[in-house]
């Protein structure tokens, strides 16, 4: 049974979330009807690659890592999320399998829906279906921009680019920002090792004068940072790719 | 003016291109009524990134390359299609621009198709909007697998990998098959430098026995392949993943 109280919070969950994004109350209300919340504490595992979907997840709070495992056992990490980010909604059009594996990295607060919902509204609301092209859409133009930078970027540029996206863009000069999560996470999201990771970091620090100190980063300047890491790209900043 | 018999000929291409997969002979028509087909010489644009999408392709014949600019002039290469593939069928949920530059990368023939019509069908047939649904789904698929690759395997493993996607899946032994376009485009399509890419080669040569002569490759065994190439990657061989 779904409390009066949380269903009210959950419905305002709704509206940060693209998916469910101006839909009817009475679609939402069928969502939030079957909604559940689930505390998740850091370091467990929500869903294994391969396993059945039987539910899609909107984070409430905290932050959930998406990777698979190759056969030599290395971690590919796919995505890290954060608040009002949904995951496990693509495994509708993946045969009901998840394509990847979840798991909390920081204590966590879920809203667990039954993808069983998600497939049959989607067939009967076309705003629904239209909301999951516009997700896809994102998505999809995210992993093109993953993959250009995978190929063109180097290392440093990489980092760079990581922190541009935590700046606050109306804020040009002394900016303080935290890094979100620790550096390893942090490697692993960009797609490097950690000894790669901290020589990188380094040649970032002297190429562009940041300064960072354990979780902690200043920048004196935005261009700075712009001039050195977007060259690299074929967008410019302020974006909206990644 | 589409002729009667050219008009057959793309309702014949429709069956082997996953979009238009069990749509009613009716939808079919409409899109085939608006189908135009072009010749396209190797080395022309198609189109360039941010211009307004009127149009998506159909490939009937040769390959066509999908890529951005960087700053620094660089080229990205997204992707290279060959035969039944489509490509800009996603600007639809783009705000109508091309997130990507299309050329033709071999003497192509393409079909056509306006991008109201797409947009338009797939707001009256649920078909459609399934078929999109499964086309995007795949894309992203493989997208997550490149991803994967490019973070975990080695440029030689890469390599490897795409000789396996061009391997019958039936033979396991004594294969001979042929590289679809020259060694620096793929290069480029494997996220590598010219020169990084002739040292992988070796390294794959050395490792796996596989004899490599101008475009012919030559694979005693499928196994010496997958047990080199695999290992890094969390799909096993055959793998439908990318």
């Amino acid at each position: 049974m779904v409390l009066w109280a949380e269903k009210e919070e959950i419905l305002g969950l709704f509206k940060e979330t693209p998916l469910f994004s101006g839909l009817t109350i009475e679609t939402q209300k069928i969502f939030a009807n079957t909604a559940v919340t689930c505390s998740i504490p850091k370091g467990q595992v929500i869903y294994m690659e391969e396993n059945h979907a039987d539910f899609f997840y909107i984070i409430k709070k905290g932050w959930v890592k998406l990777f698979r495992e190759t056969f030599d056992g290395t971690e590919a990490v796919i995505d890290i999320l954060s608040s009002s980010h949904i995951f496990g909604e693509f495994s509708i059009f993946d045969n009901g399998i998840y394509s990847s594996s979840a798991q909390a990295v920081e204590d966590s607060i879920l809203i667990s829906l039954p993808t069983s919902i998600l497939k049959e509204q989607i067939e009967k609301d076309p705003k629904l279906a239209f909301n999951m092209f516009a997700v896809m859409s994102r998505y999809q133009r995210q992993q093109d921009k993953k993959i250009e930078h995978l190929t063109l970027q180097t290392t440093s540029q990489r980092i760079g680019c990581f922190l541009l996206r935590l700046c606050p863009q109306n804020q040009k000069t002394d900016i303080v920002i935290q890094l979100p999560y620790d550096k390893i996470l942090l490697a692993s999201r960009l797609g490097m090792k950690p000894e790669s990771f901290s020589r990188s970091l380094n040649i970032l620090r002297d190429k562009t004068g940041i300064r960072i100190s354990g979780a902690r980063v200043e920048i004196d300047s935005i261009s700075q940072l712009t001039d050195f890491s977007c060259k690299g790209c074929s967008s410019s900043y302020p974006c909206e790719d990644i």
